[in-house]
């Protein structure tokens, strides 16, 4: 349920405002280097702080409890634990009754029966992809030379980012966005057919990841528009280089040595400054809603991380299933 | 590699120009009435013959192998295979290098190191689908009250569909579509945070079909347009009844008892009839490539039905996960 | 649940007295030849009518549905079907109320509500280790030069194989026996420590075998009278060659390049023709059960083949996913 | 790989001598009151201290990272970590090169190419198993009413425990032992056929336990020495209780509600205080190898509980996934 994976295989647990969230990293081949410093520079980009962001600063600080001797993996499981210390947990607890839109609240009391840590959303936390991050660079060092690059293509539909959030922040609202990665390097042969396609795994992560609504690999959505004649990629040479990328790298499931493609659609930040009008369980009336604390203007400027971090995963996982 | 599911479990095999092409399903609770002809209405839909879509005639008739005694499934595994009958090998077997661009003949023929059996597609067919079909239809009963229902939306980037095919035929070309498809009466709590949230699953079985390219779910891509005042969705009542949906029935990877709504991408027919400039593995040219047989020209007319069996096997297994 | 393994996956299905019985083979890599009379050696030795086996003959005649192509594996999916010829249905028929002893009836009747198929014991049936074996042929060729090899130890209690057999058909009764299984050319390293130990996963298999009451590994049971310095395997070279070999080949769940070794207790075959008091369902009281049909005297004679099939297939697991 | 369970997941961790070592638990219901305290009895009994097991004391306390809110289960995964306080990493450096008989050093230096975290057997240490004994706490809560027990029942092939450990103390030696378990109040049903059956799952589990080598359910390798009219257990009733219970309680791989019992064996320690006579990779030697450090006498005294606790995770498993 919170494990994914055959050969490369992650396990995540924790809760935003209890001790600790971590993850377990299992079939991670023995002697790659690393350290806690490795992680800094991911963990950074992944971190609150900049504008649009929320004002949360947690330290952030990566502690391996197993798995690593030497500054080098064993080839048993990695577990890396990031502690809750910035936790203010009085913020949240009114919100039992009061159910923030957008948020796992409503789910998360019906499904584990009144039972779930309500502090911050608990496990359905976006702290959680604290763990992502970290088993994304060692998943990077495993696929090397093979390399991942997301990043922001457009906020609020638009190009001009900074504009954007100012106005969000201003009308103490959210703004969502796109997120566009791409995998060069890749050796032909990843991926395997139907269940397994990359397409399939890639997507299974992505979709794990909070605020994701859509995804789309090569020309995605375009390409229903299209004709076969337009769409198809016609192979220019031996080793599979083809004239156009629609399939976005990708035949039948399995890489195709062209780069692989993908853009991922991020709502808007769910938690807003702004009154909201939405039904308390306790008075059984529609009621304003106001949330108080801290919160991301736009949680999509703190994605394209997690989505490198979830891609190399499920790369690394074919690439140890293959051997090549 | 070829399975999926937790406890309603399903694995393909097959090729299309085989034997014969097949499914085995685990986990199905006993006690279900299941007759041979059962499957006749969504095998139908599936099927080709109308206009748009490839003029081979399979008779697709299910044969039950295994798992359904006196009319009722057992509780052990149900096997059903289909034999290939209408099998035209001769179509295929000059395209050892002259390789079809869209088709998975490349990828194949490197990951397999050319063990792989070419001919249709071998195991890389539209025909495995078939099997995903015949799941759906056990998996549809399972879930009852929940209601399937997928659609073609859009053909072409248009709404008039049949104009749109007529063009794309008379031009011997294809043509990609737009599938739209709801899940309605679904019991709040189904789906798993993280990594069995509802959208990774379903995704995860979506783009094993093939000719899929994009997935959205609730607002999807819009959403990233969007602020979180227009995007949340406020709650109306004690059940969870929302006055949106842009979440598409989902919260935090649970259903939350709205109607669940994803459109899925699907692209042109790789197979046309028009000429095609691609490489010559064989002389090691670029050269024009005819592809005879049998072709749709619009794929995405016979994929709800495979979008309503995968969807249905997904529900099936996080419904028999919780006993809800 | 009917399925195994991780990278070579076995998935099974059939009843004894349904269409057919099989296997469906995932993760065998391409290339591998493998003809339909390949398995005659192993199908004949598993095969009944011997001294001490029932003289129920099928042909046990594989059809291979999948996955090979021009006579080698493709990569895809390996379905083999062993179709029911040789059915008597109607000697099962009046034992739906007064159960057999010693078989799975009063278990799966109250575990599918009713539903199972009881003809011949169904799913449960001995017959299903029919794909075992098949698989076991493929697995063999996969793990060359690794060697396994089982054979019968004792029957009965008695090295005099023939006599125990010959006073327990006298006696209208059946009787059990020993299986050794060892496996030789084994690499260092393969297993994983904790919950994929070799011996977890060998012994999962073996266990999955109808009529195993027990495996012991090396010393086994005996181990458990020894002292530390009787036990313990000291290192005789660089290649871990050990003096004794006390563990069976196996330390921490690791395969440590010595031979391989187990036992495995059979228990008498369930059926027999002797009279039983046993209670009646419908009567609801403890009446005299006389079962007539083919029944084996011994079926730990039909059993060698069948562990030295799982154990090739658990080996050919821990082979591929280490790729040595 | 370190991994195992369908609903109720079990993952764990650490090295003998690193920070610490834990298990995550995935499946667990929400609700279930836990505290911290609850696992001291079982830790209690797992624990060193007693004639007969080590002097290294360490203090086992149980530290809760996630899934427990407000005293009880919250549904999210359970992290519980020991940390390793009581280390004497100096006792183990020397043994680099002349690797201990019996122990998994020598595989461990292969598998992962010399990374292994060599200190105290690291991950091979029979330190992690308090994660199971932590996790089998909580699965005995969720199996209540079935109630598991495990026991000694030999020593040293001796029923007076005390003389046999007296005995191998005084010779600086080790000396193994039987422990037998049984499970009451089984409901009907439990289990699956062939891979899942009770007897391939706790076996698997029961054979990650370092030091087990051999397992038997009911009359076990009696049975392969008894007639079929001796072993068959007759059914005295409706709900299924039989006369004998040579079958342990299982037919079929299902629960038959009878009590299940099996038996397993207990090498002796592997590290002793006398001299062996052992390789030296280092000299390229056989050379006399002394073990200094604390170590058991007789592992099989702190195993009974350990047993209890994978049994009770084998159960929880198939109780959750049948919800009987």
């Amino acid at each position: 349920m919170n494990s994914f994976g055959r050969i490369f295989k992650i396990s995540i647990f924790g809760e935003s405002h209890g001790k600790a969230v971590g993850i377990t990293i299992n079939g991670c081949p023995a002697g790659i280097e690393i350290s806690e410093t490795n992680f800094n520079f991911d963990l950074q980009r992944r971190k609150s702080g900049s504008t649009g962001t929320t004002t949360r600063i947690e330290d952030d600080i990566p502690e391996i409890l197993s798995g690593i001797f030497e500054g080098k993996t064993t080839g048993s499981p990695i577990t890396i634990i990031f502690k809750n210390t910035n936790v203010k947990s009085k913020d949240y607890s009114r919100l039992k009754n009061h159910l923030r839109p957008g948020h796992a609240d409503f789910v998360a009391k019906n499904k584990y029966s009144g039972f779930t840590d309500i502090r911050g959303g608990g496990h359905f936390s976006g702290r959680l992809t604290l763990g992502l991050v970290a088993a994304g660079v060692i998943a990077k060092k495993i696929i090397s030379p093979i390399k991942i690059k997301a990043k922001i293509t457009e906020i609020g539909g638009s190009k001009d980012f900074e504009e954007a959030i100012k106005k969000a922040i201003e009308e103490n609202d959210s703004i969502g966005g796109i997120v566009e990665c791409t995998i060069n390097n890749m050796p032909i042969g990843l991926g395997e057919p139907f269940f397994d396609s990359i397409e399939s795994v890639i997507s299974h992560l992505v979709f794990s990841i909070p605020a994701v609504k859509g995804i789309e690999f090569g020309s995605g959505f375009a390409s229903a528009k299209m004709t076969g004649s337009e769409h198809n990629d016609l192979i220019l040479n031996e080793i599979g280089k083809t004239k156009t990328n629609n399939a976005g790298g990708i035949n039948g499931g399995i890489s195709n040595g062209n780069e692989i493609i993908f853009k991922v659609a991020i709502k808007p930040t769910s938690s807003i400054g702004k009154n909201q009008e939405t039904f308390n369980f306790e008075t059984k009336k529609i009621e304003t809603l106001k949330i108080e604390g801290r919160h991301d203007t736009c949680i999509a400027l703190r994605i394209p991380v997690i989505i490198e971090a979830v891609t190399a995963i499920a790369i690394a996982d074919f690439k140890l299933i293959l051997n090549k």
